[in-house]
């Protein structure tokens, strides 16, 4: 993982969505990129804030209080704490940026966990 | 800093090449963009990576040993302590992170470094 990464060429190994593959790290983050669609699951990263940047299509981060909605170029950072909750009416293709040891579904658990894996 | 960031509009309120400019921060890194063209500087960080995404343009990330070269939806990270030199014979435009208080000419120093701005 010391060579240049092409994010579409890496998007294209995932098969289903929301589940993450770690395409590089910087320090003690990692870098993943992951499919999105359809709703993710609400939860809240105690500890870290939380990375987005959509690379196609179209993502709305819903929040408790309003819906943050990033097309292609655009990013947002959860802050740390804040619940919530990923989806997309069509395939989207998001870049996260996270420590290492971060739970992609923080702290709700359940069957949309995913364990960190290297694509 | 706490709404989206549109990449490209962040891109339009820079002036000149290497003058990067802040647009939000996970934890205690920076999220900056930054317009290249033309040869920067030899340097390194000693102390943390350091990370470049392609949003537009042809940018050659200088190695001692080879060129690494990023068009969009590409990304590199450069070891720590590994020095490095950007350049892009068009304008080509960057996301760059790092940690807060990293300087962008490293070890270098010189007339190229730039106070951390916020845009």
């Amino acid at each position: 993982m010391d060579d240049k990464v092409n994010l579409a060429q890496k998007l294209a190994l995932l098969d289903g969505p929301y589940q993450p593959g770690i395409v590089g790290y910087l320090n003690d983050y990692k870098l993943a990129v992951v499919k999105v669609l359809g709703e993710f699951v609400w939860h809240r990263h105690e500890d870290t804030d939380d990375f987005f940047l959509v690379l196609s299509g179209r993502l709305t981060i819903q929040l408790r209080d309003r819906d943050v909605v990033l097309g292609p170029g655009e990013l947002f950072v959860v802050p740390r704490g804040v619940e919530h909750c990923p989806k997309a009416d069509e395939e989207t293709h998001v870049l996260l940026i996270e420590p290492r040891g971060t739970v992609n579904t923080g702290d709700a658990g359940g069957e949309m966990t995913e364990p960190e894996r290297e694509i």
